[in-house]
């Protein structure tokens, strides 16, 4: 057996500290995978009170002085698009030492810069954690669904807006209802805006989209929309159509670039993300004809992310240290996104209309005029004079398109709240 | 970049001929991400009439001339448990040559004494192709679901049993109609043995055991069950109590060793196995406090086949040549069987009775003798003097006691038909 391979954990928090635990107490076993012993031989955390709860050779305080230790790779778990995170893995692999991270924002905003430096001097920068939590997604796209190229990847990639969603569908209950009672259980963050409005789904999109597709990282390259606008009505509609609404983050390869983007979609019921319940990710990722592949797995949490840091620590041991995005980081092109609005697809469409005479006829008529085709609707009860639901399926039609018919239907006196728009995902 | 890979394909089949034609097709892309040049340098095959269709090097008819070529690896796609293929794998490693190969036979019931030899030399002996075509379940179980251990694969590993039971479901057409279909259209062997008889999900199961649990591969150590004897009936009455019936691969710790069993079980509706449906198949892997993961693809065929060998390939290019099973393969350990009949589950049973008074009295008596508890039952029309249906669900029973039960019942004059029982699976 090889020499032991000498692992520093930057961030005793939730991960770091289960990525301590597996190490510590599978260590054997791990140790036999790896060819060579797995020896945590420093832990890094501001946070002394923990030093009782993860013994270890060095507990340092201050990440500079990680720079000092002799290691083979740093685990970085610190978190942070900017600061100190990338200091420390720039600093790390100047260093000469390989580096495991959790980190999506960094890895979306920085990934590309890091990889070439990593890559310069025979590196691992890895990164499997930081996507869908223990689903070995980056490692399967990077490795194995690679003979025929991939042509789209859509996915389920944050538990709290899935939770979030799947509550409100079960329930009832309002977006805001089933939020509160997210956070009470520990579901969602005390602010939750990076979740429900998307941004978290952009980090892990904007890293999928590189590994599938070979470019680099760009989360300006990415649309963005949240859920919070979601209603128990639209929720209840999808079904009565046969779908359920998702987050998904959508990279898809079209004609006129890539279309990229994080956005409620109806999803098909059958198909295997709408069964993607609760806190769980799934993700599909079409491949020519080699066929869609699908994964699911738990996204979050202490294990399953601590699960897929081990295997990329594993891996390292190894000799495992490939291109972080599955070619040389040199390689990477710049994503070219399709045009906003060019995406296509039939829309789900709901108004808040006064029931008054006409007004039907004036929003399929400025449908109409933008060549939006309706293929069914419903209107549900009569309430002469006050706000009632219209509720459309369109046929295939363009982003843009029906934006345009919306802002001149928003316009409407008759038109008592701003539509809502969410379109519907072929698969 | 490095010297080129030189690549030998045996055996230009449907997988050898979609290796060869991908590894052409996409050479760039492919070399990029292996990091050297991609280099098919001779082909084997005994059907020189192909010649035009693969133009390449050198073109050999026989396998021992493959010895005298200077290649880096060799890609078996010859088939065959014995003979001709595990003997060109021997003398591959033994020349010190990589090989990648598709033969789940060979690799079921050779695996671990091949794994010895390639590891003694620090090759690699890679298998993705041999299990659930181009999903990457191999290298997932290998690779990344490792932290915690594993404590259970279940899979649908065969499209053609899937495919057969799926139409019987969407039909109501008898087994022996549907296989006629299958084979009329190409998703049946002439010889359908292996497939419905459960043979080729055996050689698979047997291969995911050993990279799951750290085995040998032990086809010996196996219950194997096929789905001739399923009814359309069956599939009704499973469906009317929320299930559906699909031939499974199971391999589950338990404290008296691996319940190691192929099987047609009854799958509860919302699962993730109970929707894969057709040709494709699907793996549930419990990895402790990770949670369930799910994969789901297409399970055979010449690309998703070829994407998995193609996947081994660059592996092998860019130096990762680990284990074949994951660990050390002097380290695997022979598998413990749990002792035949022990696993326990609640069972669906289907009595064909006369319909004379007594008979269900007969019945539950036999059940109840060997404490085989009843939790629902239909018996649907009547026909007084003939043969009826009782179909039972059982609460949580061992295979051994309902076997044993079921044989006494057997012999009753009243009933017309051997007993059929399935066990429904939790997940």
């Amino acid at each position: 057996m090889s020499a032991s391979l000498k692992i520093a954990i930057a961030g005793l928090g939730t991960v770091g500290g289960g990525v301590f635990k597996a190490l510590k107490a599978r260590n054997d076993a791990l140790s036999l995978r790896a060819g060579r012993r797995l020896e945590i031989v420093a832990v890094c955390d501001r946070d002394e009170t923990k030093r009782a709860s993860f013994p270890t050779g060095k507990w340092l305080t201050d990440l500079q002085d990680l720079a000092a230790i002799d290691v083979d790779v740093i685990v970085e778990l610190i978190g942070g698009e900017n600061g100190a995170a990338p200091a420390l893995v720039e600093a790390t692999l100047k260093a000469g030492k390989h580096v495991v991270t959790a980190n999506k924002a960094m890895m979306a905003r920085h990934g590309a810069r890091l990889a070439v430096l990593a890559e310069e001097k025979g590196l691992a920068l890895r990164f499997e954690a930081a996507v869908a939590g223990g689903i070995p997604i980056v490692k399967s796209l990077r490795e194995s669904l690679i003979a025929y190229g991939i042509t789209a990847v859509r996915g389920i990639l944050n538990g709290t807006c899935n939770y979030i969603l799947t509550q409100m569908e079960a329930t009832g209950r309002s977006f805001d209802d089933v939020l509160k009672d997210a956070q009470r259980l520990g579901y969602a963050e005390a602010d939750p805006a990076l979740d429900i409005g998307g941004g978290d789904t952009a980090h892990k999109l904007a890293l999928l989209t590189a590994v599938a597709f070979g470019v680099k990282p760009d989360l300006d390259a990415l649309s963005v929309q949240g859920i919070a606008h979601i209603t128990p009505e639209d929720i209840s509609f999808a079904r009565e159509f046969g779908y359920r609404i998702k987050l998904l983050g959508i990279a898809k390869m079209t004609a006129q670039g890539i279309d990229h983007r994080v956005q409620p979609a109806m999803v098909r019921v059958g198909t295997p993300l709408a069964d993607v319940d609760g806190v769980f990710n799934g993700i599909v990722a079409d491949a020519r004809e080699a066929g869609p592949y699908f994964f699911e797995g738990r996204g979050a949490g202490e294990c399953p992310t601590a699960n897929a840091v081990i295997a990329d620590i594993v891996d390292i041991a190894l000799g495992n240290v490939g291109p972080a995005f599955g070619i040389p980081a040199t390689s990477l092109v710049t994503l070219s996104p399709s045009p906003s609005g060019s995406a296509s697809s039939p829309f789900y469409l709901r108004f808040q209309v006064l029931d008054v005479p006409g007004v039907l006829a004036e929003i399929a008529g400025h449908l109409a005029k933008w060549r939006v085709s309706i293929e069914s609707m419903i209107q549900r009860g009569r309430a002469p004079g006050e706000a009632v639901s219209i509720v459309m399926i369109t046929h295939e039609t363009s982003h843009a398109a029906v934006e345009n018919a919306l802002k001149t239907i928003a316009a409407s006196d008759k038109v008592v709240a701003p539509p809502c728009m969410i379109p519907m995902e072929a698969k």
